[in-house]
Formats: C-alpha cells, sequence, structure tokens
C-alpha cells in the first residue's frame, strides 16, 4: 500500500487557453486537468444536422496527443438535460451531448466528466449506451455526483425537519446506483463524489466505499486555514479522503482559490503521507496487486499443485504454527488417554514396576507408545515437520507416515526424509488417501485440504475416502469446518465476473455461475456473515431405522455430504446485492482455530483469499427488506458443485449453476 | 377453431393393472390416463443409494413403447416434499424423486404430473432443472395447482372473513408462477388447474387464460345430475372449460365416479361442440394455426415482397373498402374546394356559362377538374383499384400515378395496364418514391406502409422522402397514425421469443430485444392499452428560431422522425410482465380509420397481426405498483431502430436493443 502514490487533479470552470491552464498545473505537481469540452457560454444552433461551419470548440492541435490522453479529464457542458420533461430540449440536449462525445472520441481523452442531476437518466444512460457500442477507443465515464442532495437538505431545514436528513444523503447515492445499474454496472463508468462541508453518517459512507469512486472533489470551499495560513481539513475529511484514495480514488481539487492553488495539494501529499502505516499488516502487504482481481478456485485433487503454489503457502508465517500447537494437543490428549488405560490394565505388581522405571528417562521413552500420525496430503512437507516438532516438543514418539498423490511433491518429500528427517520415523506413501489401505492405522490424521470456501476443494470427500486410515477413536486434525456467508454490494466484482474470459460461448453466464477466489477490497457488506454448511471428522455415518451405521462395501461409514442451507439477513440500508463474500474457519483440534470470515479472521494468516459468489441479475434491496439465499452442495459419482438462488420479496434469481453446468470440482 | 378436438384424460388414483386402466379408458374413447408411477402404498428404503434390489415399480412391459409415449401421465408420488424444513425429509424425498423422474425418463412419457402445495419451491424446480439438464428426451412438466387455496378459504370462513377471500384464489396463482418463475419460464413446463365447485372474480380467472394451462382437472364432484340423472356442469363452469379448451388445454376427469365415467366424456364433448361458433369472425378463421407463433416482421423497404405476401395482404376483406371510402371522401373534398376556388374566380360572364352548361353532363365532365392520385408503393395494384372505384363512385376524373419499387410488382401493373385499366388514365413509374421527381404533383398521396406497430415498416421515412411529390395543401392518406403499448404477461410468447433460433451466438439477448409479430393467444394484458408514437402527413416540418420552417437540400420541409415516449400504468391485480402487445391505429382520412388495436379493431380486417415487444427479464408486478416505460424511436442515416426499458418502483430492466444492436429497419 505504501508504494501506492496519491493522484490529484486541478479542475477548472472554463480553459480559454487550455495549454495554459494544463501548464500551470504541471507546474504546480497536479498530473491532470478537469477541462469543459466546448466554452461554457457556447450555445449551438437549433438544428445541429445541417449547415455545420467548422468546429464548435479548439483545435485539437493546441495540445500533443500524450496530452490528450493522459492529462486532460473532459467535462460535458453541465446544462445538458438529456432527461428533460420537455421533447423538444431532451431532443436538442441529445444533439449537442452526442457532438461532445463525438469530440471527446476524437480527442482519445482517457475520461469524460458529466453530473447527474436526479434519479431520472434513462436517456443519458442510453446515450452513453449508444456511444460504448460505437467506440473503438473507449473513454471511461466518470459521473460526477454530490455527497448530498443539498435541495432535499434545504427543504428539511426550511421544515425544521433536521431528524431525518439521512435521505438527502441517501437521495445522491440513488442517482449514482440507478444510472449506473442502467449501464449494466459497466465498469467503464465511475462515480466522481464531491464531497460536502458535512458528512453522512459512517454507513453511508461505507456504502460508497463499496463504489467504483474513481475520484473525489475536494472543493477549496471546505478547507479551512490554520494558524499559519495554510489550507487544511477537518479530521473527518481527512479520514475520508485517505480512506478513499486507499480504494485508488484520484483527487480533484476543485472551485475558488482562496489559497496559492499549490498548497491545497502539497497539503493533500503530507496527508497522504502521514497516514497510519497499514504494511504492519502481512495480508495486506501480501495482497497488493491482487485487489478486487478474480481467480479461479485451485482444484488440487484433480490437478496436482505446482512449486510455486508450493512455496506461497509453506510461507504462511501462522498456519504452521496453529497446526503444530492442534498436533501437539492432540497428542498430549492420546498420551494422557493412554497411560489411563495402561493404568488400569495394569495390576498392582505392574504398578510397582513402574515406580522403578520411572526414574530411567530413556527406558521410559523407549517403552513410551509409539502414535501413527498420517499427513493426508503432505505435499512438501510442512506438516510432516510440524508434526515432528509437535512430537519433540509434547516429548511424544510418534511414526509419521507422509500420503501425497503428486508424483513431483513425493519426490521432494522422499529427498527430505533422505536428508532432514534421517533420524526421524518418517514414511512417505505415494497414492490417493482415498485408495490407500495401510497398517497400522493413524491415531491422528492430518490434513489440509481446505479451500477459501471450507469443503470447496473436497475436504469431506477426501477425508471420507480415507476414513479407514484412522484407528477407532482416532483424532483428526481439522475436526470440523465451517463455510460462511455474506451478502455484498461491488459493481466492480460483478462486472469483472461477468467479463472475465473464459474461453466459451456461453461464457457470460458462466462466469456469473462460478465461485472466485479474490481478494475483495471495492465491495460493502449489505449485512453481517453467517454460517452454511458445516463437516466434521471423522464423520457420523448414515444410521439405519435401527440406529445402526450403515457401511459401505469397504466397511467404511456411509455418508452423505450433500448439503442444504436457507440463510436470511434483514438490509439495513437501500443498496444493490451483487452476490456473497465467502469465508470459511476451521477447528483443527481442541479451541485451536484457523479462520478467514472477517470478524474473527487468523492475524497475520495468508493462506487463503475470500471467495466471491456472483448473482446473475444483481438485486437492488430497500432498507428493511429481506434477504434469503438457498445454498445446495451437490454430489453425485464425478463431481461435486454448487447451486445457488437468492429471494427478495417476490423476486428471484434464477436458480444458478443448475446440475453443475458452470462450475464443479472433479472428484 | 372449429376443427380443434377436445382432448380428454382419465385420473386413476391407483391402478394396479395399466393395462386394465388404459383399456378401459380408450374403450371410453378418452384420449390418455394419468397414473401414479409408483404405487402410492409403496415406501422406499431410507437409503437408497445402497442395496437397490431390482425395479420400485411396475415392468415396462405392460404398456407398448406406442401408450407409454402417447397415452399415459405419470403423476410423481404425491406426499413427496422436497422443500421440507426437515433437511433429512428433504434429502430423503429429493432421492425418491429422482428415482420416480429416472423412471418416467426411461418410459418415455409425454408428461410428468406433480403437485405444488406452496410458495417454497425452490428445491423442486432445482431438481426438475437438473433433470431437464440431464435428459435427452424430454417429458412435459405438469404442474398441478387447485384453483384455490382451501386452507387459506378455511382460515377465512373460520374468522368470518369471507368478504376478502380473495388472496386465496390468488395464492394458488402465486405457487404456480413462483415455480414457473424459479424454472425460467421453461416452456416445458405447464400448469394443471384443478377447478373448484366455487370460481373466482372475472379477472382471476382471465390471469389463468394468460398461463400455459396444458390441462384442467375436472372432478366428478363439481358435476350435478340433470332431470335425466346425467352428470352436468354450471354455466360458469361450462364457459370455463370451453375458453380454456379454447386455449389448448386439455380435459381430465378426476375423482369418484358418481356416473358411468362414460357420461363425463360425453357430456364435454356435447359441451364443446355446443359452444358460440367463432368461426363468424374472419380474423380467428384466419389466425389458425399461427396462434402464439413469433414471425419476425417484414422490411418491406429492404426488401422485396413476394407473390405469396402479396396474394394475403390483397385478400383483405375490410382495408381497401375502408381506403377506398377515404379516397372517395378526399375526392369529394377537393371537388368541393375546387368549386369554391372556381366560382370565386368566375366573373358574372362565366356564372352564366356555367348555366349553360350544367346541363350537359358530358361537357361538364370534360371540363372537370382532373386530379392526379399517387399510389406510392402501389404494390400489385390494389389500390389503384381502389382509387379508380373512387372515382367512379364520386364522379371525379382522376390521373393516377402508381410508383413501384420492387421490379417483379412493376411487371403485374404494367399488365394490368395494359389489360384491365386500358381505358383509365394509369402511369406505372418504377422506382423508389424517395428518390423520384414526378410532374404533375399529387393532389392525393395514397400508401400502405403501415407496418404491425404503425411506423415500424417506415412509412414515415417514406413519405417524408416523397414529400416533394405533393402539391402544397395536398392530402396525404392516410394522414395520421399511432403506434400503441399495453404491458402483458404471456410466459408462452416470453419462452418462445427467448428460443427463437436466429443463428447467431448471442442469440439470447437478441430475441429478447426484437419485435416480433404474432397473433397473441396465450396472454393476459396486465393492464390497458396506451398510445405510444405519432406521426402525421403531410409532415409540419420543424422550425427555426424564427418559426420559418427549414427546408433541406431539395426544398423539402426538415423532419425529424425520431421519437420518445414515456407511458405509465396501475397494475390491478398481482402479474408478472414478460413484455408489450404492440398496435397501431390509422387515420386515412376524414373520420376513416382503420385499427388493430384491440378495443376498436376493424371488423374483419386480418392484414396485421400485433407484435410481442419482449423484455429481457420479466418482472413481477404488484396490485398498485406503477409500471413505467420509455420507447426511443432512434434514426441514422442508414436505419431506424426501436429502443425500450421498463421501471417497476426501484427495479429496471436494461435498456433493450442499444444502438440497434439487435434488430433495425433499414432505410
Amino acid at each position: 500500500m505504501s508504494q501506492l502514490e496519491i493522484s490529484c487533479g486541478l479542475d477548472y470552470i472554463t480553459t480559454p487557453d487550455l495549454q495554459a491552464c494544463l501548464t500551470e498545473a504541471l507546474h504546480c505537481n497536479y498530473s491532470f486537468i478537469v477541462s469543459p469540452i466546448v466554452h461554457p457560454r457556447f450555445r449551438r444552433q437549433y438544428v445541429t444536422n445541417v449547415g455545420k461551419t467548422g468546429g464548435f470548440t479548439r483545435s485539437d492541435m493546441v495540445l500533443s496527443p500524450q496530452d490528450w490522453t493522459t492529462r486532460l479529464v473532459g467535462k460535458l457542458s453541465p446544462y445538458l438535460n438529456v432527461d428533460s420533461a420537455s421533447s423538444t430540449v431532451r431532443q436538442r440536449h441529445e444533439d449537442c451531448m452526442n457532438e461532445e462525445l463525438s469530440y471527446c472520441r476524437g480527442l482519445g481523452v482517457p475520461a469524460i466528466m458529466l453530473t447527474l442531476h436526479g434519479r431520472d437518466t434513462n436517456n443519458l444512460a442510453r446515450i452513453l449506451q449508444t456511444y460504448y457500442e460505437t467506440s473503438h477507443h473507449i473513454s471511461l465515464i466518470w459521473a460526477r455526483v454530490p455527497m448530498v442532495c443539498n435541495k432535499m437538505l434545504r427543504d428539511h431545514v426550511d421544515h425544521e425537519d433536521n431528524g431525518d436528513s439521512e435521505e438527502s444523503w441517501n437521495e445522491t447515492w440513488f442517482w449514482w446506483s440507478k444510472f449506473h445499474e442502467r449501464l449494466e454496472w459497466d465498469k467503464r463508468v465511475g462515480v466522481v463524489l464531491e464531497l460536502s462541508a458535512d458528512l453522512p453518517s459512517e454507513d453511508l459512507l461505507k456504502r460508497w466505499l463499496g463504489e467504483p469512486v474513481k475520484a473525489i472533489i475536494v472543493p477549496t470551499s471546505i478547507f479551512h486555514n490554520n494558524k499559519k495560513g495554510y489550507p487544511v481539513l477537518s479530521r473527518a475529511h481527512q479520514q475520508l479522503v485517505v480512506n478513499m484514495v486507499e480504494h485508488e480514488a484520484q483527487v480533484i481539487v476543485s472551485g475558488a482559490r482562496r489559497s496559492n492553488i499549490e498548497f491545497y495539494l502539497q497539503y493533500l501529499y503530507r496527508l497522504w503521507k502521514r497516514r497510519p502505516n497499514p504494511a504492519d499488516d502481512p495480508m495486506l502487504s501480501y495482497a497488493r496487486g491482487w485487489e478486487d482481481y478474480l481467480q479461479t478456485p485451485l482444484q488440487p485433487l484433480a490437478d496436482n499443485l505446482d512449486t510455486h503454489t508450493y512455496n506461497v503457502f509453506e510461507k504462511d508465517p501462522v498456519k504452521y504454527d496453529q497446526y503444530q500447537k492442534a498436533i501437539a494437543l492432540a497428542l498430549t490428549d492420546l498420551q494422557k488417554l493412554d497411560t489411563q488405560v495402561h493404568n488400569k490394565d495394569a495390576s498392582i505388581l505392574d504398578a510397582m514396576v513402574e515406580k522403578k522405571e520411572s526414574g530411567q528417562g530413556d527406558s521410559d521413552n523407549n517403552n513410551k507408545k509409539v502414535f501413527t500420525v498420517m499427513v493426508l496430503g503432505a505435499g512438501r512437507g510442512p506438516l510432516v515437520r510440524a508434526t515432528l516438532n509437535a512430537a519433540d516438543i509434547t516429548n511424544s514418539k510418534v511414526k509419521v507416515i507422509a500420503v501425497e498423490k503428486n508424483p513431483c511433491a513425493v519426490v521432494v518429500l522422499a529427498a527430505q526424509v533422505r536428508e532432514v528427517w534421517r533420524d526421524r520415523d518418517v514414511v512417505v506413501v505415494p497414492g490417493d488417501m482415498r485408495q490407500l489401505n495401510l497398517t497400522p492405522k493413524a491415531d491422528i490424521i492430518v490434513s489440509e485440504l481446505l479451500g477459501s470456501w471450507g469443503d470447496n476443494e473436497l475436504s469431506p470427500e477426501c477425508l471420507d475416502g480415507a476414513a479407514g486410515l484412522l484407528k477407532p477413536g482416532g483424532i483428526s486434525i481439522p475436526c470440523k469446518y465451517k463455510s460462511y456467508v455474506a451478502p455484498i454490494s461491488s459493481p466492480r466484482l460483478w462486472a469483472a465476473a461477468k467479463a472475465a474470459s473464459t474461453g466459451t460461448v456461453t461464457s457470460k453466464d458462466k462466469n456469473l455461475e462460478t465461485l472466485w477466489v479474490v481478494y475483495m477490497q471495492n465491495k460493502h457488506d449489505i449485512a453481517e456473515t453467517k454460517e452454511v454448511f458445516t463437516f466434521e471428522h471423522p464423520v457420523k455415518g448414515i444410521v439405519d431405522h435401527n440406529g445402526q451405521e450403515i457401511s459401505d462395501y469397504r466397511g467404511l461409514p456411509l455418508t452423505d455430504n450433500r448439503r442444504s442451507a436457507t440463510i436470511s439477513w434483514e438490509v439495513k440500508q437501500d443498496n444493490v446485492m451483487h452476490g456473497f463474500g465467502g469465508y470459511f474457519d476451521c477447528l483443527l483440534y481442541g479451541n485451536d482455530i484457523i479462520s478467514i470470515v472477517p470478524s474473527t479472521h487468523s492475524p497475520g494468516m495468508i493462506s487463503w483469499f475470500p471467495v466471491f459468489i456472483p448473482i446473475k441479475t444483481p438485486l437492488r434491496v430497500e432498507k428493511g427488506q429481506v434477504i434469503t439465499a438457498t445454498f445446495w452442495r451437490c454430489v453425485d459419482s464425478r463431481r461435486v458443485w454448487y447451486e445457488w438462488i437468492v429471494e427478495v420479496g417476490d423476486r428471484t434469481t434464477p436458480l444458478h449453476n443448475s446440475n453443475g453446468r458452470s462450475s464443479e470440482m472433479l472428484l
């Protein structure tokens, strides 16, 4: 994050000499300027499709091509009202807007700024869709909205109705959100938020952080002068600016120059440098550059992992410590149990012998029970290491059996046994844990087969298939895990999923029926995170009418890893739902937990990004409405997949991923 | 319609000997039977995926393949509740249902009947989607619902709350509608409506007629015995049965046999034969076989029409009569005007001469003004004929100039001039009316360039382009036309549009952004029909700041045929909107109108079916909500197209057909 720079632009009401304005701004270290496309006082003739003479704006020779395409945000004439109630005005302004858009297209400006004035933007959105349909070079559209609807705020004040001014703040979010919806959440369309002197509640600010805010406009009027006469911002504004820039917003200084224009920029730079350093969080450092970048989930069962992936996983500073603690605890518990059994079995005679031996460490150790620990899916050995460490710490004797199906990883494991674990009892068994029959059976099974959404890398199926390797009463680490979801708003993630290239014809539907692993930044939680599916190991098998566990042909308990879960949330604030954030937590053993659920995230653990689970049709939700989601985990002989559906009041999304048509995990 | 037969089936609660049941039913002239797939008392073992022994139902040898695939509707076990609150029950019943579905798939029954018990059908719909995803042979799904929710009705009665029992009738429509929505309005899924002893309001019955009712179940209990002891239905039930069968529903007789089972069938046959004969309406006869069949609108400007199309058009028994009347009226008016002018100009001397001439018919006729009538787009000449007839009737002298761009039609016209109109003043001019410069100019221009949605075959552009052919003050027939829309519910039309094959990759979106010409039968009007766009001829040109008409380079008035219109409707009844019915009416001249707007449809006029304008995402609407639609008519130098968007409360459809990407009319 610390590498990230603040990028500032300067807004001009009018630019009679564009080159001079740009030179001034660059001289003061601004990165770009915002300039009207045509002179504010220029009015065009009524009918534009006849007898045009010459250009209606400046020549494109005044700037270099490089400056046009990197230094200039073009502002459409703010008086244009293409959604006017008058059809004449509407048509005329539409012609003017098309003229200005066409000029922008010709110049290749990086972004076009326009101003939203209300909720009714049907025609504006329509014109912009046509602009995108007909343009090869694509400018971004920046839609400027004030943070608060001043008209509504004034009405409230007039009626001495200050208490419920919240809707004045809600209103302008609506302008933007409806506009963006009409453009089908196009990722080329972003919002430019004009900060107000007063700021709304924290909840409202957080919702803006879920929107694609391309820039914030900081009017010079909200600065005040400090003792030395320099312009500064209030604490609340400082925080907001920093938050926005952390979410990749640029900053535009706008309005009357009450100070030297350089001072504003210098202040913003200082503000940015002074901010609390987030680099202390290993996750933030690790995730830098991966923000909102969608990845297909791994399928470590169907595909073998590569060296790079192992490297990344093994570097996790937290996960293997947790495993080591859990294994140590399990060994301790087994020792206790063994001692109890031993004591119980022992005759009084034995008790006397025991007394004698208790003084002799070595012989004690020799007689100690050796616990068999199987590491299922050992990879290149981190859990073998954790097991050996745990044995050392607890002074236990262990025989470690490392089962691994990936031939490349087996090579590494074998080398480790020869070179590192020479004097330890470590055996490498190549093969699929679901198909092996080993002796002795394990006292402890250790595995790390969880995906970002818990069971989504088929840990339940793998461990059930390996259940025959565990002694009755043996311990599985992990012993329980749960998946979680929260409904989220994120035009950015949704648009990214929709547009993600998968090389198939039906890609649009496919991509919105798929789980995506992603470090989510530009999103907003509509409601709290709730549990979905739970799995436990060793599994309790299905029982028959008489309460007897049913076994399959191998004698393993018959399990059913199909699940369905229906979850409901009450909406606290008007919003648009684009999908879910998905997480998991996992009880390794005892009370040793690893978690990527935001509220309980294991500090510093970097092995998992969350998942984004999109819905095909974003749902607009109102405060007080109830979102109900149903998830199914489906299993057939060949694969596992999820299906899901969301309902709000009478509205229903289509069923997602019916029969696993778009995404599945292969068994 | 009279060819249409009533098709009746017989419902069996249990079929211990399937062959015997079928034989009995066929013997009584029923066409098919409805039979449970497994015996009602058969319960399967708890866990179905182990140790299955043998079939769970009868052998498929009991019927011939032909009978299985044409004579049998299979009923799934009615007790199956795959949306139970208990996850154990849910899972177990899901397994049972899959087993029964799989058996149906094997047998190839034409339809599978299941019963809906409530609104919650998420899992049921999911299972059926999977069934469809995994089946090659496709059975129809028939979802049985009662007309009224008896439980709710009883609750009302218990609370002596008879007044508002409407929701008991609304409720079961909801069961069906939500279920069908969850299956994305799949056209293979239909409803089987079980008639109740009492019937709901007319509005509620009409809404059912918009649903794909595959069959109605007529319980024997709603029959009563007439004087002779034969089972008969009440008047209201008779009407409902006839309406449903006209909408292609089959009839299933069900329940205890209080009479000989043959009698029910005989009664239904008599009922059907006795119904008012609809064959008197030429439109109904003409449209037979075309019900709900989608056609792409013609593009007579871009493509030349073929002989078959001309044949159909020329057979319209009403349209050319109306034209003839309008032309006659126009000629009369012109004569009057001419007489007035003549009288005004005439000196007293002339008045004397006139007196003398008035006795001499022939010489009077010779001096009469000859009116030039141009038929623009003459085709094979029906409007030339209408003009000549009108001249005869009004005793006018006309010179007819027939302009036609289609070379094949020109050949026919020329032949007609040689053979039929030898002694009349008819000139054929081949060419595009927009590019011709003819003398003399016309007193009257007659054209028939309207499509099902009025301007959608580019009549405005053609007539504006031909404006130079008309004398100042001349008459255009037609002189004014309007397009209309009404929001409609029609799962059938929507599914047909969605599935229509257009041979392109993006066909789904394309088909739902296109106007379809269709004789709509299986639909329901959500609200009344309202005006959209209006065009008048001769057109009033655009005026400049000084109120002067602006001319283009040819001296024609500059016109703007772009339009936008926003229309709102209040919803009277809970429903689902799938698109619009589109219509037009047209003022030919005076008050001579042709119309395909349902409330004012010109009786017997068959030239136009309406259009169906789909929306991409069907919208569920509640009583009292407001539907707001905006339509744009867009024009560029090459083509014309429509765009549209619909809003209900906070919900917005995507913009349809942005920049004409999916459908357009070429200029």
